[in-house]
C-alpha cells in the first residue's frame, strides 16, 4: 500500500484536519482544497494543496489531477464537479451517494425503498400556506418544515407548532425547496458511525447525542442506559441504511429512540461526523483512521471499532466574544482524563464549533463526574450569548444503572434484608435495585426479571427466601450472573429448611449461600465480587475489615482489659 | 494561557514530531530547529521554523529569538549554546540538567549524592589496558565499558567478558571518555516516565522494556507479572532520581529489577522517551502532552497519567533494504486494536527507528495474543539483516496470571475438587492456581496466601474443606476477595458438619457456600463471577446452561418419549 497513494479532500475545516492527523501517522499525503491556512492545511506541510473553494469547479478539477482518490469533509459539495472528474480519479463515497444524501428529501425517498423506518414526510411543491396547511392536517402538529438542501446544524429547519405558524415558517425558509416531516416524539437521540469498505459494512457502537440550539452538544459513548439489544438494533438499522448507497468511507447516521423502544432514522451524513469524534480516544481506530482505510482499501479489524472505555465528547462552541470559548479549553486542562482538540480556526463566531473535549473513564458514571465542571463552564459561556432563542438542553449525569439486584419472595423477608441493604447503600455507596419476585406466586415475572438482569447491567443478584426456599435457585436457573442466597428463618425448623433448599442445588446451577438470616454477609459478598473488578469498592471492603478489627481489638478488647471479664459482663 | 506561547524544539525527529502532534491539538506553535522537511516540520506548516542543525550555535541563537521556551527532543545538544541563550528565553529542562545527564558518568556521580541505587562504577582516567584490568579485578567480569558521552541505543557500550577482551574493548571505544560498570544481573528491565512540573514530580506507571541489539524493541505497560508494590517502588525511585535535576518536562528513567526484587537505576534521559510512546493510546495524556504542559506551566491532572488499558508498544526498525520495514507497517494494519505511527523519515537504514505500533486490550494476555503475529514479522525482517552480531531478544507472551485460586485443606479433598477443576480448565479455559493450604496445619502460610491473593491478580478463591471446615472462612478473614466454600463430606455426619462450618460464618466475613461435595457448582459460580465482568466467559456460562437444557430436554426427554418410562428405567 505504501506506493504513496495521495488523497484529495474537499474542505479543510476541523473534519479535514482530524483526517490529516490520521493520514500523517500513516505517512499518507493529503491534498486539501480550501483557503490557505485552513485548519487542515496547518498540520500538513507540503506543496500539494490546492487553494480555493470546494465549490469552485475549476479548483476541484485541479485537485483531481494531484491525487488518486478524492473524498469530502462536507456533503454540500458540487456533485456535478465530482461527476465530471470521476472518469480520471476515484471519488469516495460515490458522487451519486453524496448527491442523493445532500438533498434530504431525496435521501429519504431513497431510503424508503430500502424499508428504513423514518418519520412520515410530505414534499411541498408550491410552498404556499394552503399547501402546508393541508399537509398539517395530514401529519398533525407540531411538524417540522425542512429545507431539502443546505440544511445542517439546525439551519434550514423550522418547527411549526400550529396552523398559525405557517406564514412565519414559509417566510423563514423562503426560496428553498421544502418538505414537511411528522414530529418524532423521541426519548433519546442515537447515532452510529458506519464504515463502508470495498466488501463490508462495519459499524461503531451506538452512542447517545444531546443537541442544543440544533447543534450537537454532547455525545455519550456508548449510549447510557440503553440495552445491548437496542444498541445492536440501532447499529443494524444504521448499516442497512448506509448499505443503500454506493461508495466507501465513514457515514454518520442519526436516529431517534422512541418511547416504545423502536428506532427511526433521522438522517445520514455521507462523511466523518461530529458524533464520531469520541472514537479518537474511545476506540483503537478513530472514524478518521477508518475513513482513510476504507477509501484506500486498507484492512479494518472489526475489534478496533469497539469502545475501549466509556467516553463523553463535549463540543467547544464559540461564545459572545471571539475568544470566550477559550475559557472552556482552559478549564478542560484541569479535567481528569480530558483530551482537548482545538481546531485552530482563529477568532470564533457565536455558535461556531471551535474544538471538542473527550473524557474517558472506566465507568460512564466516573466520566460524567469528571466532565460535569466543564459542562458548567460551557453552559456559562452559552448563557452570555445574545443570539440564542432556544432553550438549553436538558442533560445531566445519568443515574448509574444498579450493579446489584436484591429480590425477595415476599415482603415478610424485607426485615431480614434491611441490614444488608443499608450496608450496601450507606457504607459502600451501592444503590441496589430492590424488588419482590416470588418463585411461586409470580413465576413468570421472576423468570423474566432474572433472565434480563445481565443485560440491564446487573452484576450480582441477592435473593432471600424462607421455608421451601426456591427463589435463589430459580433465579440462578434463569440468569448467567452469580446469585447470592440468603436463607430466611421461618416459623418452624429454625431456618434449616431454607438453608438446605438454597445450598443443595443440583450440579450446574450454583447459588452462593450465606448463613441463615445473614443479609450483612450477602451484602459484603456482593461488595467483594464487585470489588474484585473495581478497586474503589475493594478499598472499602478492606476498610470494613480494618474497622471490625479495630472495634474488636482496640475498643472491646481494651475495655475488657480495663474492666475485667466480670464487670464487662455486668455492663453487657 | 492562550496568549500564544511559542515553543522552540532542538531536533525535528520522531520525538519532535509527536510533540508537534500534541501541540497542534492545543493550537500551540512549535518552532523546530532541524533540516527542512524533518519529520516534525512536515506536520507543522508555518514560517517560524529554523533551518539548520541543533548543534549549530548560530541556529540555536536564531531559534531562541522566535519563541518563549526552548526544549529538546535529544540530550546530545550543545548545552553551552543553551547556557548562552538562557538569559533571553526559558530552557526546559534546565541546561544544567541536560549537561549533567548527557555525560553518563557525571549523571551517576550526581545521582549518587541523592542516594539512588546504581551498579558500582569506576572512572577511567588513562584508558589503558592496565587501568581497566585493575578495575576488572575490583568489579569482576563481565563488566560494561561505557563512553561517558554520546552514548545511546547501545552505541558507546562494550561488554568485557574477561581480561582477554580488554584490548578489543579499548580499541572499540578509543578516543572517548570512559567509565566501567559492574555487571547487573537483572531479571527484567523497567522504565518509568517522570514529569517534572513547576511544583510537582509526577510519574506514569512502571513499564517493562525488552531490548534487542541494544535498542528498545518492546514495551509492556504496565510491566507484566510485577506486583503493585514493585510498580510503586520503581515509580518512587524514578521520581526521586528526576527530582535531583533542575527544570521542567518529561524524563525517561530506565531501571533494572534484580533477582531479589530490588531496583537499581540504569540511566535517565532528560526528554520524552521511546519507553513512553505507549502513553499516546495507553493514557489520557501522552508523555508529549505532559511534557508540553509541564514546560508551559499548564495543569496535569494526575489521573490522566494512569494506564487506561494494558498496552504493548513495538518499534518498527529499519531492515536490510530501505523499505523492508514497511512490511511490518503493512502487517500492523490487520492487527486488532493496533495504532500505527510512521515517522516519515524516508528511506531506512538498518536498525533505524522508523515507526512504532501500540496495541491495547482489556487484558495484557489479549494484547499479547493480538501483537504476536506482528512480532513474528518484525523478527523475520531482523533475521534478514547482515549487520547484526547480537542475539535476538528472548521475549514471548507471558503466562497470564491466574484469576481463580483453588485451595484445599488436605490432598484428601482433591478428588472432590477434580470435577470443578476440569470444568474450569477444559470448558472455560480458566487455568486456576491450585494449592494445599491448611487452616490448621499451615495457618501462617494460609493467611499469607489469602492476604496476597488479590495483589497477585486473583479474583475469586475456591476453598474446599471437610469436618470442622475452617479453611474457607479463614481464607475469607484474610482476603478482600469473594471466597467460595465447598463442604466436603467426611466419614461421619454426612457432610452436614462441613456445611454448617462453612456457611454459618459470623456477620462481616462472608463465604459463598455451595452444596456438599459440589465442586462443579463452585467452578460455575467462579465462572459466573468472572463472567459478570468478562463477556467471553459469560457467553460460555450461557452455552453451558443451553447444553444442559439440550441434554435434559432433547436427549433424555426424547428418549423417554420414545422408550416409555419403564424401558427407560430398565436401561438406566
Amino acid at each position: 500500500m505504501w506506493n504513496s497513494p495521495k488523497v484529495g479532500v474537499l474542505g479543510g475545516g476541523q473534519l479535514g484536519r482530524m483526517l490529516v492527523e490520521s493520514a500523517n501517522r500513516l505517512n499518507i499525503q493529503v491534498n486539501v482544497l480550501d483557503a490557505d491556512n485552513s485548519p487542515a492545511k496547518q498540520i500538513s506541510a507540503h506543496d500539494g494543496h490546492v487553494t480555493g473553494s470546494f465549490k469552485d469547479r475549476e479548483a476541484v478539477r485541479k485537485l483531481a489531477k494531484t491525487c488518486d482518490v478524492v473524498t469530502a469533509e462536507i456533503e454540500h459539495v458540487d456533485t456535478y464537479a465530482l461527476e465530471e472528474i470521476s472518469s480520471e480519479v476515484k471519488i469516495e463515497p460515490s458522487w451519486q451517494a453524496i448527491r442523493t444524501i445532500q438533498n434530504k428529501f431525496n435521501q429519504k425517498e431513497h431510503l424508503r425503498k430500502y424499508g428504513i423506518p423514518m418519520a412520515e414526510h410530505r414534499e411541498l411543491l408550491e410552498n404556499t400556506p394552503a399547501e402546508l396547511a393541508k399537509i398539517g392536517e395530514q401529519l398533525g402538529y407540531p411538524l417540522m418544515l425542512k429545507s431539502k438542501t443546505m440544511a445542517y446544524d439546525g439551519r434550514g429547519n423550522f418547527r411549526v407548532n400550529s396552523k398559525d405558524d405557517i406564514p412565519e415558517a414559509l417566510e423563514a425558509l423562503k426560496d428553498r425547496p421544502l418538505y414537511a416531516e411528522k414530529w418524532a416524539y423521541f426519548k433519546m437521540e442515537l447515532a452510529v458511525m458506519v464504515v463502508k469498505t470495498k466488501d463490508e459494512v462495519l459499524s461503531y457502537p451506538t452512542v447517545e447525542t444531546v443537541q442544543e440550539d440544533s447543534i450537537c452538544k454532547l455525545v455519550y459513548a456508548p449510549a447510557r442506559n440503553v440495552s445491548d439489544a437496542i444498541n445492536q438494533k440501532a447499529q443494524e438499522l444504521a448499516r442497512k441504511a448506509v448499505a443503500a448507497f454506493d461508495g466507501k468511507g465513514a457515514f454518520g447516521v442519526e436516529m431517534f429512540l422512541l418511547e416504545d423502544d423502536s428506532i427511526m432514522l433521522c438522517e445520514i451524513a455521507s462523511r466523518i461526523h461530529n458524533s464520531g469524534h469520541y472514537t479518537i480516544e474511545g476506540c483503537a481506530l478513530s472514524q478518521f483512521d477508518a475513513h482513510l482505510r476504507a477509501i484506500l482499501d486498507l484492512p479494518i479489524p472489526p475489534q478496533s471499532l469497539e469502545i475501549r472505555q466509556p467516553s463523553i465528547m463535549l463540543n467547544i462552541i464559540g461564545g459572545a466574544a471571539p475568544d470566550t470559548h477559550l475559557k472552556a479549553a482552559e478549564a478542560a486542562l484541569s479535567i481528569p482524563n480530558a483530551s482537548i482538540h482545538l481546531y485552530s480556526k482563529g477568532a470564533a463566531k457565536p455558535g461556531r464549533k471551535m474544538g471538542h473535549v473527550t473524557v474517558t473513564a472506566p465507568t460512564m458514571h466516573e466520566a460524567e463526574k469528571y466532565i460535569q465542571p466543564l459542562i458548567d463552564v460551557v453552559d456559562e459561556i452559552r448563557s452570555k450569548r445574545s443570539d440564542i432563542k432556544t432553550q438549553p438542553a436538558k442533560s445531566g449525569p445519568s443515574k448509574p444503572a444498579p450493579s446489584v439486584a436484591v429480590i425477595m419472595g415476599s415482603d415478610s423477608d424485607l426485615k431480614t434484608l434491611v441490614p444488608g441493604l443499608k450496608l450496601l447503600r450507606d457504607y459502600f455507596g451501592i444503590e441496589p435495585a430492590v424488588d419482590i419476585t416470588s418463585a411461586h406466586r409470580t413465576p413468570t415475572f421472576m423468570a423474566e426479571y432474572s433472565a434480563s438482569a445481565a443485560a440491564r447491567g446487573i452484576k450480582v443478584i441477592i435473593a432471600a427466601a424462607g421455608g421451601a426456599a426456591h427463589l435463589p435457585g430459580m433465579a440462578a436457573a434463569h440468569t448467567v450472573l452469580p446469585v447470592i442466597g440468603v436463607p430466611v428463618k421461618g416459623s418452624s425448623l429454625d431456618g434449616v429448611d431454607s438453608l438446605y433448599s438454597i445450598v443443595q442445588m443440583p450440579r450446574g446451577v450454583p447459588v452462593a449461600t450465606v448463613g441463615i438470616n445473614n443479609s450483612i454477609n450477602a451484602a459484603l459478598l456482593a461488595a467483594r465480587i464487585l470489588g474484585a473488578f473495581d478497586s474503589a469498592i475493594q478499598r472499602k471492603v478492606e476498610a470494613y475489615a480494618e474497622q471490625a478489627r479495630y472495634e474488636n481489638m482496640e475498643l472491646k478488647g481494651t475495655k475488657m482489659q480495663e474492666l475485667g471479664w466480670e464487670k464487662y459482663f455486668e455492663q453487657m
